[in-house]
């Protein structure tokens, strides 16, 4: 499979995910109902793009434009980390997160995540599949020797990460922005 | 001089960065007595690492360490943006601030700007630098054409950011974070 990064790395982070549990669905098998894995420049045609479009605006993005952005992320190796869980009998993807790996000279030129694009399909709810894909990030994050991970998200969302160890840390949790295009947080139709 | 991006693309944000006024220091001339340019492979013998420590754990960063990441940053094409002012009597870095892009698959394949790690040197507060930096950072993301850009801080900076048009968007502005190795936010002595 044409993937985004080394697969290698999501083994590592695989076996030291202490989070995986006999009660979740095995999401890792090649075999199984349900397969986490890096994403794949076929993943076009699986409904990527579509179940972005249920976090934030996607847009019209052509297969050409997915291919572009696609070897370009590639190309900045180390940078990307985008996982994926496909309905392998549906051949879909039903949920997906980002890691995104940013180069320091802090730090002992030190490596930061962040992770971004957190959504799991309306149809495949209820599932834990949100928290396997966070996990497994943060695993990922570790396996890259982030000295830091960090995320930013709506007041909703802040014990769902909470319960998985991030935190709004006193004086120092302000996230704030600046959109510069307004078409930003209106879910495609 | 080798710079980490085009300078270029820094002199169109200046031609745009309509924040400019006569009472600021002129700060772009090649023979005024501060220039603000692209980080350079040379900062490092210039007290950029010095600077940055004034902001965060540093560590000892070797010249070959900084050559390392530089090379690698100036490889992914379109990702790092670190600028600096130079006091160019005494050849040291008194002011820096990076964007970082993020190509994404939202937005149309969108680019996501994100400010970090400003920083002016001790002796050199009360000059408007911290200011500049970032405003031209405003600018070159919208040459870079992003169509949001954010930044994480400190109760305490919260204003200031919000003098230069950021805002802590109500129910979406939580930022979490998790700390993977223990060394974070103190300053070196």
């Amino acid at each position: 499979m044409d993937c985004l990064f080394d697969p290698g790395k999501l083994i590592s982070a695989t076996l030291i995910d202490d989070t995986i549990r006999d009660d979740q669905p095995s999401v890792d098998d090649v075999g199984s109902k349900y397969r986490l894995r890096p994403l794949s420049s076929k993943d076009h045609a699986r409904g990527y793009l579509d179940l972005l479009s249920q976090l934030t605006k996607t847009g019209n993005v052509t297969r050409l434009m997915f291919t572009t952005t696609f070897d370009s992320m590639r190309k900045d190796s180390g940078t990307y980390f985008i996982i994926v869980i496909e309905d392998t009998m549906k051949k879909c993807i039903v949920a997906t997160g980002s890691l995104t790996i940013e180069k320091k000279f802090i730090h002992q030129c030190g490596h930061r995540g962040r992770i971004e694009d957190i959504v799991v399909h309306y149809d495949y709810r209820g599932k834990r599949f949100g928290k396997i894909i966070v996990q497994r990030l943060i695993a990922l994050s570790r396996v890259l020797k982030c000295y830091k991970i960090s995320l930013e998200c709506k007041d909703s969302n802040v014990s769902w990460y909470s319960s998985m160890g991030f935190v709004r840390e006193p004086g120092n949790s302000n996230f704030m922005q600046m959109r510069l295009i307004d078409d930003d947080e209106e879910p495609s139709p």
